[in-house]
């Protein structure tokens, strides 16, 4: 799994990822550099190369001449996104994304997470993005920081939310105002795909459904803006 | 100007954009379908292409079959905005961007705005992503609902918004926590660019700061969900 960029990579240190190597740019051979010293300090492996390999080896196309080789990303459990929150003595804070499709807005997502404080992201096994080097890239180092668990059926894991008292929320136009909600215990929200929303099976499993009130006429916001909108009014509604 | 996807096509003839014609897949030919249905309706040629024509005109490559082409996007004066505000008879509720750079960011903030009833949105001439194809496609639609005003010099525009008893506000790390305050009258939002913020110069302007308080360790919000949370805090604030 490749980590690229300067803050990426940054924060992959900070959180103990193991990085098997870092690729250089060879312009920038002699630099004393931030990634550089940690690299140094972490007895990390340089390699550098011409930009135009750096180049093909990306997947992001934005790697600014630093691409990290690290072990791949190991997803969590339901249970230990659940242990995290109880050891930080919190109520469980969790997403849900029902078939998320864009790398884009996965990272997003996970950014906007890592912010409110979430404990950890859950994603189907099939018919959604799952973590790739996009993601890690425009997650900016968020994921370092975040658990994601990959299950079979979302529906399970929805159920073994319900045994730990955590309250499900599903985010859709059809649902109630959520400045009209206060929030208080353990909070699961479950984010739609970018088309379809939230299916209607999974909808059926939801305590309550939120709803952002809206001024225009086209009405559809980004599937990354919607979320980082509700676990803010969440967490302005915990306090 | 290309218009491309289903949703931003069906929005532009809602918006009663000037049309030229629109490249159809020859595949759909004999398809009753509604982006063929508003073109006969509306008198706008269709022609029919192979695929890989559409995939060499796409600019944003994800054209879904569809591309329409416009006359070029006509920005609006900060003037207009205000007048605009004044129709409906509310107070002006409008977004500065000073430098966002990336045109999938800029196509989800002018979607964001769109939804919390924003009157218009002005960006600088230099050094920020002008109303592109990809903007356009981003955006899905949004845009033909939205004003958008290009200025030579965003202070002269913030002069001219506090003349007209706009509130500036800011958004930056260094705020006061938004859950912390209420809005009234008119408000205007400057939101920085990705990599550095609000210039120094444009934050002295500013009548008051605006931070979201954080609860992670990275804490970098995509710059357009910042600006999605910050317009429905205002907007629930003007509650």
């Amino acid at each position: 799994m490749l980590i690229e960029g300067k803050n990426a990579i940054r924060e992959a240190f900070k959180s103990n990822t193991t990085i098997n190597k870092i690729m250089v740019d060879k312009n920038f051979q002699g630099r004393r550099d931030e990634i550089l010293a940690l690299a140094s300090f972490n007895k990390v492996k340089v390699e550098y190369l011409p930009r135009q390999i750096l180049d093909k080896k990306s997947k992001t196309a934005h790697h600014q001449g630093y691409i990290a080789e690290c072990v791949d990303f190991v997803y969590a459990s339901v249970d230990e996104i659940l242990a995290k929150a109880k050891e930080k003595h919190e109520d469980p804070f969790i997403v849900l994304l029902d078939g998320i499709e864009d790398p884009h807005n996965f990272g997003a997502i996970i950014r906007s997470c890592e912010c409110a404080g979430v404990h950890g992201i859950i994603i189907p096994k099939n018919r959604a993005c799952q973590v790739n080097e996009t993601v890690i890239r425009s997650s900016t180092g968020a994921i370092s920081n975040m658990m994601i668990a990959k299950v079979t059926n979302l529906k399970d894991a929805i159920s073994v939310l319900k045994d730990n008292g955590v309250w499900i929320y599903g985010a859709e136009a059809s649902g109630e105002n959520i400045f009209n909600k206060t929030f208080c215990g353990g909070t699961a929200v479950i984010i739609g795909s970018e088309g379809k929303g939230i299916k209607p099976s999974i909808l059926t499993e939801c305590d309550s459904v939120l709803a952002l009130s809206m001024k225009g006429k086209v009405n559809s916001l980004n599937a990354s803006v919607a979320c980082g909108i509700i676990l803010f009014e969440i967490l302005r509604g915990k306090r």
